[in-house]
C-alpha cells in the first residue's frame, strides 16, 4: 500500500520508512547495522525519559539564546514532554548494544522528538523541511554532550531506585538484628568453631554493610551529577554560542529536578568515563557483598539435618523435581548470580572505558548498557532477598545454645587466666574425648567453678557487656 | 470470570492459574520469586527446543523400559514436537536468572509439556490425575540431569551457528587478502613504522586467526557432547532404572542428530562445570581476536585527512549528528562492544562455576544466560562485519606505496649488508633530514646502485620471493 | 653444630629452628605449608613497620591496662622500634600468598618482636617462659584485629606514596598543556577527524584526569582509617578488657600519625573486605585512565612517517634488536602492562572478598598482595611516565596546523550558518576532490570570504574566545 | 677505580657499565626505564634456559647457511650452553614487566651472550668489534620472533611440571576415593540434603575433574609448539635467508627435545596472542575447579562441633594465636587464594592480548609474566594440596552413616514407588516431627517393611549396584 511508508535520505541515499513510524531513516540504518541482541533501547524507560528531558533543555535554551523560533520550541517541547509521560517510548527502537559513542540513540530521539513536533504543528511526518531533527531538534548539540548527559541523568533516577532497595533490605535485616539479639550462637573464622555471639549480632552485620555501601552508592551518584551539556563534539563547544552550556545546565536542571553541574573541563569531561567505572565498581562492591551475605545465609540453613541447620529461610517455591519435600535456598541463589552478572558488567566497562580513545569514547552506549543491567538487576534482587527471604527468617534457638554449651571454643575465653598453653591442652582433650571445655577446667583445679562460670556467661562472651 | 483461572497446588498450598496457561503453578511461584530481568526463558529458542527433545527422550526410554504407558508416552512425545516446531515457547515464562540449578526451568516444562499432552489425551489442563508434571513428565529425571543436558544441547546448536558466521567473516577476509595481494605497504610495530609487507598479508593474518578460533571452537563444542542424562539428582541414577541413562541418551541422540554421550562419571559430570568455563574461555579467545581485528580496521581508517587512511570502510550510516559528513567506523565499533560483554561474561561464568558447591552447582541458570548471549551477539557480531563492513572495504593503494618508499624502515633490509651501526646511522640521518635511506646508503658509498634496487624490490622486502 | 639451632614446640610438637632466628616454630611450619611463590612478606616493609606499630601499640595500651608487667612492655616497644627503624625486616620469611587469614603473618611478627625483646631483656632467642610470643607479645589481640589493622596502615602510607607520584605526573601533564596551549590541531572521535582543537587543551585533559583520580584516592584512603583493632577473634572483643580498643587505638594513632578511628560495629569490621574492594575500584579507575592516556600517546606519537605523527616522545632506548635507528614508545607501554595487571589484581581481590564466609574473611592475604602489587606498581609507572617520557615530549606544530587548515572537518564550523544538508554537500565534495572545505563554501556563494575566515579563527574553532 | 666499568654505547649516546657485568647498555637502559616491579626475569629460569637455546639454535642456523664464521657460532653456543646449564642467570637483570614487546629481554640476552662468549674467544667483555650482540648473536632473528618462541619454549617446561603436579594431586585424591568407598553419606544440592551417596564417590569427583583439567592442559600445550622463528621483525621474514626457519627450527627442536613446529603463516604468528589466551584459559579452568575443590574440602571439615564435620583435614600448623587448640583448613585456603589471582592473572593477559595493535603485540611480556605466575604457583598448590592435606584426610565414618539414617532425602527412594505426592507428605512430616522416613512409610501401610528395607540399602541408594 502506497501510504504505508514515506521517503526519507541522508547522505547515504533515499529509503523508505513505515509512514506510522516516528522514528525516521538515521534510525532505521540504525536497526539494519546493529541487529545485535534484539533489546531496543526503551527498555530502559529511563534513559527515553533522559533523552527527552535534554532535548526539551536544549530547546528552551535555543529558544531563550534567540536561536530557536518560540513555535518551534513550543512543540519540540510538547513532544518531549509527551514521551517524558511515558508515550511513544515504542518509537525508541535501536539495539542497545550499538556502534556510534550513541549518535543512533541520539538521532533516534532526534527523529522522534522531530516527527511528534511536526504532527504538534499540523504537519505530516518527515516534513522536516518544517521542523528538522538536526538542525532543529540536535540544534548546538552533539551526540557527544547530549547522550552522556542522558545517560548520567537516567543512571542518577536509577541509582536512586537501587538506594531506595538497598534501604528496604537494610531494615530487613535491622529488624531480624534485634529479633535475634539473644539467641546465643558459635561464631566461626575459617568455618571452624571460634567464639559465642548472638546471631543478632550476625545479622546486623548485613545491615551495616548495607549501610556502608549505600554511603558510598551515595558518593558515587553525586560525581554522576556533572554534565557535559554544551561541549558538543569534542568539548570545545564549537558552534554553541556563549552562554548555551550555563542555559540549558539550568533548563535540565529545573525539569529533572537534579541539581546537575556543568564540568569544568569540558574537553576532559567529553572523553573521561571515569565516574561510570567508579559507579560500576561501586555497583560491585555492593554486588560482592550481597553474595557474601547469600552466602552465609545459604551456609546457616544448610541441612535440615546434615547441615549447620541454624536458620530457616522461607520456603517459596518446591525445591526439587524429583526429591519431595525438598526446599532449596532459591532466593539468596538468585542474588549470588545477580552479583556474578554486576561482576562481569564491571569488566565489561573497564575495557569499554579503556577503550577510549583521544576525545571521545566509542563505547558508551555497551558502558550505559551495562549499567542499566547492573543497577536493574540489583534492585530486584534486593527486593526480592527482602522481602520473599529475609523478613520470614526464623532461627533455630535451641539447637544454636546448645552448640555453644558444647564448644571447645570456650577455651578462648579462659585463655586469659589459665595461659595459652593451658587452654590448648584443655582444647586438644575435650576434642579428643569429647568431653566439656568448663569440666575439664574444673577437674584440673585451673579456676574455681564460679570463676568459670562468670567467664561463660553470654555476656562476657559476646561482649555485650561492654557494648 | 471464573473460568478465567484454574487452581493448582504445590507443597505451600493452593494458587489460581489462569485457565489458558500451559505453565502451571510452579512456573507461577517461579516468575514471583525470580522479577529480576524481566527477560523469559523463551528469549532462548534453542533451549526451549533442548528441553522438549530431552522430555521426548526420556518419555520413549520411558516406555521402552516398562515405565510410562505408551498412551502417556504418545502425548508426552507429541507434546514435545510441537515445541520443536516452534509452538507454546510463549508459555516458557520464568527469568533467565532465577535461583534454584534450573528447577523453575526443568517445572515450566514439565508443566507445558503436561498440560499439551492432557489436551491431546481429551483431558483439560491442570487434570493431572491423567498426567502428571514430575510423575509422568519428569519420570526417572531430576532437574540435575535434564537441565544440564538441555543447556548442552541448545549450546551445540547456538555454537554450530556461530561457527558458520565465523567461517563467513573468515572467507570475506580472504577474498580481501586475495584482493589486496599486491598492495605494499608498511608495517608497523608498537605503532611504528617497521619494515614493508602486503595488505594482502595483513588481512591473511585476520582470516588466519579466525581459522584458529574455530577450530578451538569446534573442539570446545566436542566436549559439550558429553551429558549426564540418568544421574537424577546427584549422579548416582536413584530412581532411574537400570538402562535408562543409555536408553534415554539414544533417544536423545537420534531426535538432535548430535553423537551425544553419557559421562562416565555421574557424580562428577551432574556437578561439574569444566566444559562451560572451557567453552567460554575459547569465546573470549575468540572475542579477543576481533577486538583486536576491529581496532586495526578502525586505525587503518582512520581519517580521512589527519589518520592513517590506508583504508576506506564502507559508509553505512551517517557519523554525527553535528559534523557533516563524517562518516564513523560504527560496525568495528559495535564489534568492539560485544567483545567487551563477551570478556564480562565470561567472569560471570567463572564466578558461577567457581561458586559451585558439593553435588551441584546452583548457578548453572546465570551460566547458560551467560553463554547464550556471548554466542548469539558474537555471532551477529561477526555477521554484520563480514556484511556491512569488510566485503566493502577499499585500499588507498597509492598513498600506501608511496609510505613504503618514503620509508625509514628500509634501513633495515640493508642492515644484512652494512651492519647495524651503519644502518641505525643512516636511519638517524634519514630521520634528521627528511631524506631518503636510499639515497644515503648511494651517496655515502656503502651499497652500489643496483644492489640497492634488488634489495628494496616488494618482492624482496615482503618475503613474498620465498613464501 | 649443636648450638645452630634451638627447640621450640607447638600443639603438633617440636621442631628445631636455627639458633639465629628471630622467627619461631610458627614460622618454620608456615614456610613449609606455603611453598607458593617464593616471595616473603618482608617485600612489602610498609606492611612489617604496620605490624610492629601495631604490636607497640598493642603493648602500650596492655600496659596502661594493668596487663602488661612494664619490663615486658618496654622491651617489645624497644624490638618494635627497632622493626620500626628498618631492622630484622628479613625476618619477616611467610610467603606473601598464605592460608589462614594472616595468622602466620602475625605470629611471624609475634615470634620476631618476642625474641629481639628477650635478648633485650637478656634472655636467649626461644625462652619464652620470660616473654612469649602469644601470651605477652599477642595479649589481647587476634590475627583478626591485628592483620586487617596492619594491613590498613600499611596500605596508608602506599597510597600516600601514589598520591604523591600522581602528582608528580598530573604536574607533568600540566606543563605540557601550557607549553602546547597554542598548538592548534585537529580533534577526533572514533578516529576520524572531527573538529580542531589545541594541543594544550588534549593535554590538559590527562592533567584533569588525574585530578579527579587524586580527589578518589584521597576519598578511598579515608575509608581505611577505620580499623578493627580490640575487636580479637570476631569482633566480639572477648578477652580483650573494657577500654582496651580505645586505648590501642590511641596509641597507634600516636605512633603513625594517623587519624586512624574504631569502628563502630567491630563485628561487621572484622569480617568486613568492603573498604579493600573500593579502594581496589578506585586504582583500577586510575589504571584504566593511566592506559587509555598511554593509548593516546603512543597513537599521537605513532610514525615517524606512516603514522600520525603529531608528538614526539623522548627515545630511551633503541627500539629494536633488528631495525635501526628505530625508537619505540616503550614507556607508555609499560604503563599500558601495569594497567592491565592491576586490572587483574582487582578481579582476584573482588573474588577474594565475596569468598569471605561467616565471621573472617580468611583471603585478606591475597587481598593485601594483590593491592600492594597494584599501588607499588602504579606509583613506579606515574614517576617513571613523568620523567621518562612526558617532560620530553614536544610536538609537530607546523603539520598539526597543516592537518586542521586540509580538514573537513572544518565543514563542522560553517553547520550553524549554512545548514546540515548543506554543508554535508560540502564535506561530501571535498572529500571526493580533495579540495578545501572553506575554498568551496566561498565557490558556492554560501558564505562571504570575511565570514568564513573569522568562523575559522582558532579562537572561534577551539573554543578558547569563551573559555 | 678506573677498572670498575667500561664505556658502551648506544643511538642514544655514551655510557658506563659495570666492568664484571655481563649485561650491557641496552640491559642498562632497560634497568632504568622500568624499575616497576623490582623482579628481574631471572626469577623464571625457564625463560633464560629458553632464550639460551634460542640463542644457540640460531647461530648454529647462522653457521650452518653460512652466515657466520664456525668461530664465533662455536663460542656463542658454549656461551648459550652454560647459561642452559645455570650459569649467569643473574646477569638476566630487565624487570618483569617492560615496554617494548621483549625487546629488553632479548638484548639482554644479546649482550649476556656476546660478552661470555667474547670471554671465550679471549678477548674482554664489551669489545664488541670481536663479537657483536646485535650482528652476530642476534643475526637473522628479532624480538619479535626470539622473544615469542623462547616463551613458547619456557611454558612448554613449565606447564609440564604443572602436569607432573597435578597427576600427584590427582592421584591423591584418586586414593582417597578407594580408600572411603564404602563410608556412606548424604549427597547435598544447594547445601540442603538431598540422596545418599558414598564419600568415595565424592572424591572420585575431584580425581575426575582434575584428569579432564589434564586432559585440557595437554591439548593447550601442544598449541604452543608452534613457533614463529625466522618471521623475524613482522612475519615477512626480512633479513632472514631461504632456509633459515626451518634450520633454526630444527636446531631449536633438537637442542630442547620438544617436537616444534614452524607456523604457517608467520605474519599472523607474530601478531597472534591466541595460544597464549587458550592456555591461560585452560589454567584458569583448572583454577576455578582446584577452588570449587578447596571450598568442599572446608565445607566438609567444619566444626568440629558446629560444623559438618564429615572429614579430618590433617593439622599443619597451629590455626590461631588467641584461639587455643584451633585447627584451620589453611591448605585449602591458600590453594583458593592461588586459584583467585590465577583468574585475575587470566584478565590481565586478555587485556594484554586485546591490546596488540597491527603487526606485532607489544605487551607480551606481561602476558609471560602472567602466564608465569599462574603456572607456577598452580604448581606449587597443587603439591602442597596433595602432600600437606589430601593425604592426610581421615572420615568420620560413624556420623556420616547416622546422618543417612535420619535423613529425610530417603523419601525420595520411595518417589517411584509412592508416589512424588505421597513421597512429600512423608518428608514433610518428618521434617515437622522428627521422625524418621522409613517409620512413617510403614506406619502408614504404603510399603510392606522388607520392601523399604530393600530400597534403603547402601548399594541401592548409592548407585554401586548398578554401576
Amino acid at each position: 500500500m502506497k501510504t504505508a511508508s514515506r521517503r526519507e535520505h541522508d547522505l547515504l541515499g533515499e529509503r523508505e520508512v513505515p509512514a506510522d513510524a516516528y522514528w525516521g531513516i538515521h534510525s532505521l540504518r540504525a536497526m539494519e547495522n546493529f541487529p545485535i541482541t534484539g533489546t531496543p533501547i526503551s527498555v530502559y524507560p529511563q534513559l527515553i525519559d533522559a533523552l527527552a528531558a535534554v532535548k526539551e533543555a536544549a530547546a528552551l535554551a535555543n529558544e531563550e539564546l534567540g536561536l530557536l523560533a518560540p513555535e518551534k520550541a513550543s512543540a519540540i517541547v510538547a513532544a518531549c514532554r509527551e514521551i517524558r509521560a511515558g508515550r511513544l517510548h515504542d518509537q525508541f527502537v535501536v539495539d542497545v548494544i550499538q556502534g556510534g559513542a550513541g549518535t543512533s540513540t541520539n538521532m533516534n530521539a532526534n527523529e522522534v522528538v522531530a516527527n511528534r513536533a511536526l504532527e504538534l504543528l499540523g504537519h505530516a511526518k518527515g516534513e522536516y523541511q518544517y521542523l528538522h531533527p538536526n538542525e532543529d531538534v540536535n540544534l548546538g548539540q552533539s551526540t557527544n554532550d547530549v547522550y552522556p548527559t542522558a545517560v548520567r541523568v537516567a543512571a542518577i533516577t536509577a541509582v536512586h531506585g537501587l538506594l531506595q532497595a538497598t534501604a528496604v533490605l537494610q531494615d530487613a535485616f535491622a529488624a531480624k538484628a534485634v529479633e535475634f539479639r539473644d539467641v546465643l550462637k558459635m561464631g566461626r573464622t575459617q568455618l571452624q568453631d571460634a567464639v559465642p555471639m548472638t546471631l543478632g549480632q550476625e545479622f546486623s552485620t548485613y545491615a551495616v554493610m548495607l549501610d556502608e555501601d549505600r554511603n558510598r552508592l551515595g558518593e558515587a551518584v553525586e560525581l554522576i551529577h556533572e554534565i557535559n551539556l554544551g561541549a558538543t563534539a569534542i568539548g570545545t563547544g564549537l558552534n554553541a554560542p556563549a552562554g548555551y552550556a550555563e542555559t540549558a545546565r539550568r533548563h535540565l536542571a529545573e525539569i529533572t529536578g537534579m541539581p546537575l553541574v556543568t564540568s569544568a573541563n569540558l574537553v576532559e569531561a567529553t572523553q573521561d568515563c571515569g565516574a561510570f567505572v567508579q559507579l560500576s565498581g561501586v555497583l560491585k562492591r555492593l554486588a560482592v557483598k550481597l553474595s557474601k551475605t547469600c552466602n552465609d545465609l545459604r551456609l546457616l540453613s544448610s541441612g535440615p539435618r546434615a547441615g549447620l541447620n541454624e536458620i530457616n529461610l522461607p520456603a517459596v517455591q518446591a525445591g526439587s523435581s524429583i526429591m519431595p519435600g525438598k526446599v532449596n535456598p532459591v532466593i539468596p541463589e538468585v542474588v549470588n548470580q545477580v552479583a556474578f552478572e554486576v561482576i562481569g558488567n564491571d569488566i565489561t566497562i573497564t575495557m569499554a572505558a579503556e577503550g577510549g580513545q583521544l576525545q571521545l569514547n566509542a563505547f558508551e552506549p555497551v558502558i550505559l548498557h551495562s549499567l542499566a543491567k547492573s543497577i536493574t538487576s540489583l534492585r530486584a534482587a534486593c527486593l526480592t532477598l527482602a522481602d520473599r527471604c529475609v523478613v520470614g527468617i526464623t532461627a533455630n534457638t535451641e539447637a544454636l545454645r546448645a552448640a555453644v554449651e558444647n564448644s571447645i571454643g570456650l577455651a578462648t575465653a579462659l585463655n586469659p587466666h589459665i595461659g595459652y598453653t593451658a587452654a590448648t591442652a584443655i582444647a586438644q582433650e575435650a576434642l579428643r574425648t569429647g568431653r566439656g571445655v568448663a569440666e575439664l577446667t574444673l577437674e584440673k583445679g585451673l579456676l574455681p567453678a564460679a570463676r568459670i562460670a562468670e567467664l561463660l556467661t553470654p555476656e562476657h562472651l559476646t561482649g555485650s557487656a561492654t557494648a
